[in-house]
């Protein structure tokens, strides 16, 4: 019999007959080490435990503690999921099943009924019963004309076979009575699989086209620990009550339609309230700090990005260019950089301008994959907190650091505190991919290494991680779902400047090359509001909230009147109060104030009317304290121009 | 001979031999009425004073103190410009010209140079002399081979003379040695051409398309009284001290490039400085007359205005539609109606929530002709200060008169006065034109009337000038350059809500349907702006002033500080104050100031340094008065809080 030779990651080498599989090999080493295997990998292909190996390599043992075996176990569960269903329901189709870090799904296509959230328990206890039975998962490879018999009349089916044959072989699993698919390795037995769950059901289009038929997709998650499923499942409950696109629901602030346009967010009142308190008080913060703010077109001629290199390399995230006649076609702008340089160049600038600070709620296009659209998070029209600055080159430090002392001091009002920074230079290996200034690339980068040193600030260093056109600082967090996002960044450009042939003159008198920065403080309003509602889990501080006080009359008929009065007096000061006038009881009305989280509840009954009084109640407290309406006038008064955030 | 037949204006008829002109025919008339004659009309077509007849028909004379008779006159003076022109430049080429009631104009093009302002002087002297002589305009006509030959080398002419050939014959007219193309009909002699003018030279595409080449284009204008010429060129320079391109360009509010986009405005930073005062002024009215502002996407699934009637019935005025793949199209709006459609219909509506108020600062895209742009009044991206309420049919008077009272508060704000109302009611002869619903329309006029005569304001009525959805009131004002244009608007609009079947639950529990009131307060901040600037003559009112305060000090050195302290104290208040710190004489400062048209300019020297004073100079003004700093504060915050306009 041949004799394989295998490496091990210690770099020892071991030889085998030819036919042996993992686990044998796994035994070999220690019982223990079997115990915990999951699968193998031989030159970096996950192999099954017990596939019989015909070729040597590398190989690594992949054990419950890596991080690559919950995918395993998890392809296991999904396996069992289609078992389990096609013992169930009669004729079910499957579309795409998939296991990952996150967790497993399964397409299901059942024409006459779909299958509904409450058979998820009914369907779990199927799987546990043939994990019960340690039912085993048996690998039979079939040819593609078999495999193609195999699953006759599954239309989804029979175009994953083809796409997954190799070499005219296509796996499957036998569980019991069913013969499934194989969609990547699984374990060769159900008894690990003791800690799973079925989640949730939603739609999801056959291969994410929208033109595609509507499948059913069965989500469920796995863990060899119980400890892990329960943190998982804790989590997964947090990011759910956080989740903004729950809020915004919940707290009618925004919606998006796909049948009008996908990834197009409507802003409902309450959203748009507080997007323009936002957009305010930005706008203000910046030409407080010496920015000049413009109002520039969203549409420009393809002309313009085709200079920028916005054409060449960023088309497929770009809207389809409209044909004006005349030979003139229009684009939607995927970014604003291109808009203020046209203001910059529409006059002649001298070094007595620089740093020139031009800012702008820019709204921009993109053209993102459907599939990777999320409420307010990943939209296809969003507008910026954008901005410019045109700098002398040994102004880069200086600058660097009034938006960073900008930046911090916005992330104070709204108490955003769960961030990182992150520094991202160039690969010094490979400096013939960026932008070529070598003198340039160096100083910068130890300007923007020594105002982050200077302020004292923690970041993280990335090389390789630059743009094209320059080192960049990026703010860095985390959505409800466990995405990392950027919240804010500055990038520095020497190379639109050379693009579109900027100038300024210079003490000297001659043409010099500003250098760009772009920065961007609060992101997209979009993206902004969506995290600030995960941050705040919908429960907006004071100065943000769409609604800042209800007032309830104890009788609309005997208080009526007064708390009229009252709501006169707080709207005249600029406050956003309303009186609740409904006929409902006092308590309904109250939790109601509570459910959408208003930060003021005031309720007027008879000794409030006598004594000039309101009882109040602020959100999240069970109890209430009696003011006078002027004391109360001070304390939301301060509230507000404080940004304070009680809860 | 043959007998012709002619029927004049008074009814009577006289019989003239074939081949008469009208000029002989005037004399048979009156002489005094010959004197006047400047041309004939003979079946509604216009014809020249000597030109033989040889059809009767009704006739009418054109004289002197006819409207028609200008541009008679004025195509006679562009036909002496020609002439003029062809004896200066040799080879000069002929684009079209044309004659009207607001002038003439040449276009020209002379390949090796073009010609200047400067020159217009010594070619006005050369028509002059024409005059003086007393040339003739002596009709040719040719066949069309011969006049291609005589134009043989100029393709513009060749263009024309085809585009004017009729029966294969085209006219020309010999003024001495040159013989030019006839564009219509002129006067048989240059003798009444006295007072004439010819005004400036600007770039003009042929035949208006971008593509084409440049020409260049000479205008002029005519009288025939020496008061009428001088009222004109006083009344033309009046509108270009206000045209608001002109101040737009003085004062650096905006800029339009058609390289980057015709029709795409670039607001700079003091444009976008008067614009953001006025959409916060705007938002914050109507937040507090009970508008609900939402932000929705400029753009919509192309299926919406299918179903809304715009993509039918507008299409020529809406943007190409952008393939999203999928089958999805997108398109930007024209107009936000659907757009707050969606958001009306994203919850049951119940009586209790009419009227429902919804506003938006909205952009729209409309694809308006080139030739139609126009700086900020006429644009093809816009933003309009949009409102949709949503009524009962009982509640149209009552919202009718809100949005009025809403409109005169706001008008009284910005200080407009010169306006005129007027109703639009459907054509009683033709409701089959209109959207059918007898009771609604005939009740809903008659509500808006009465609100109007309710609330005492003079309006004129307009029958058939309803929109084919219901009637309407429009505010209309003039623009510099004499172009009515609509302010503000309210329409009521029935068809809408059947097309997306929109209701409301009534208080007997079933549905019913609302009607819609479109209305804009301020029309979009583009066309309102340039509105504005022509109204004040780019001297903005403080509160709306990019700039409202200009510290100069005496000398840097000694009174630099102090200017900075009152600065930052101003600035402090939200006032848009600062320092010109530039080393030029004081003078200088001060006349740059008063041309930038900064409401308030502050001196501070020795004297204002010892007293904590400044002395302040009201834009327009001569003297200055000296104030404390707590003074000066007084003033110029009660100057803003009362929108008050001294200029």
């Amino acid at each position: 019999m041949a004799q394989l030779s295998f490496e091990f990651p210690d770099g020892s080498v071991k030889e085998f007959d030819a036919g042996i599989n993992t686990e044998d090999i796994a035994k070999s080493i220690s019982i223990s080490l079997a115990k915990k295997a999951v699968a193998g990998k031989v030159d970096g292909e996950m192999v099954g435990l017990n596939t019989p190996l015909e070729k040597g390599g590398k190989i690594e043992i992949i054990t419950k503690d890596s991080a690559e075996a919950l995918p395993v176990l998890r392809r296991t569960a999904a396996q069992l999921l289609k078992a389990a269903l096609a013992d169930t329901f009669m004729g079910i189709r499957f579309g795409e099943s998939t296991a990952d870090e996150d967790g497993f799904f399964v397409d299901t296509d059942k024409e006459d009924r779909q299958v509904s959230a409450d058979e998820l328990d009914g369907l779990a206890e199927k799987m546990d019963a043939l994990v019960k039975a340690d039912v085993k998962l048996e690998t039979k490879v079939l040819s593609l004309d078999d495999a193609l018999k195999q699953v006759d009349g599954d239309p989804y089916q029979a175009k994953l076979v083809r796409k997954l044959a190799k070499d005219d072989k296509v796996v499957f699993y036998q569980i019991g009575d069913y013969l499934g698919l194989g969609e990547g390795v699984v374990l060769p037995s159900a008894k690990p699989l003791k800690f799973f769950k079925l989640l949730s059901v939603a739609g999801a289009y056959w291969e994410g086209k929208s033109s595609n038929p509507m499948l059913q997709r069965i989500f469920g998650t796995a863990f060899f620990k119980k400890d892990d499923l329960e943190a998982d499942l804790k989590q997964r409950q947090e990011a759910r009550e956080r989740d903004h696109r729950v809020i915004g629901n919940q707290l009618d602030l925004f919606f998006v339609d796909p049948k009008v346009g996908a990834g197009l967010a409507y802003w409902m009142p309450n959203g748009a309230t507080v997007r323009r308190v936002i957009e305010r008080y930005i706008v203000d913060k910046e030409v407080n700090s010496g920015y000049q703010h413009v109002v520039t077109p969203v549409l420009m001629n393809l002309d313009v990005y085709k200079t920028s290199g916005h054409w060449a390399h960023y088309r497929e995230d770009m809207f389809p260019p409209m044909d004006m006649g005349d030979g003139e076609e229009l684009e939607l702008r995927p970014m604003n950089c291109p808009s203020h340089i046209q203001i910059y160049n529409h006059h002649i600038r001298s070094y007595r301008d620089l740093p020139m600070r031009i800012a702008e709620l820019g709204m921009m296009h993109r053209f993102e994959k459907s599939g990777a659209l999320s409420g307010l998070q990943r939209v296809r029209e969003m507008t910026l907190n954008d901005g410019h600055t045109f700098v002398a080159p040994d102004q880069i430090q200086e600058e660097f650091k009034k938006i960073l002392h900008l930046m911090m001091d916005v992330y104070n009002d709204f108490d955003i505190k769960e961030y990182h920074f992150r520094l991202s230079y160039r690969d010094p290996k490979n400096t013939e991919k960026y932008f070529a200034d070598d003198e340039m690339w160096n100083k910068s980068q130890s300007m923007l290494k020594g105002a982050m040193d200077e302020l004292g600030l923690d970041y993280v260093e990335a090389e390789g991680e630059a743009a094209f056109y320059g080192p960049k600082l990026d703010v860095q967090t985390y959505t409800a779902l466990g995405n990392e996002e950027t919240l804010s960044t500055i990038q520095l450009d020497f190379m639109l400047p050379e693009r579109f042939d900027l100038h300024y003159v210079g003490e000297d008198g001659k043409e010099h090359r500003p250098v760009m920065i772009h920065r961007g403080i609060v992101s997209t309003m979009e993206r902004f509001v969506a995290y600030l509602i995960e941050q705040y889990k919908g429960a907006f501080p004071t100065w943000l909230a769409p609604k800042q006080v209800k007032i309830i009359p104890v009788s609309e008929e005997k208080h009526g009147d007064y708390a009229r009065k009252v709501n006169e007096q707080l709207r005249k000061l600029g406050i956003r109060s309303e009186v609740d006038e409904r006929a409902e009881k006092m308590g309904y009305l109250i939790r109601d104030a509570q459910t959408h989280k208003i930060p003021y509840t005031l309720v007027v009954g008879d000794e409030e009317v006598k004594n000039n009084n309101v009882s109040v109640r602020r959100y999240g407290h069970d109890d209430s304290n009696t003011a006078s309406v002027a004391d109360f006038e001070t304390q939301i008064k301060n509230d507000i121009d404080n940004y304070s955030r009680e809860n």
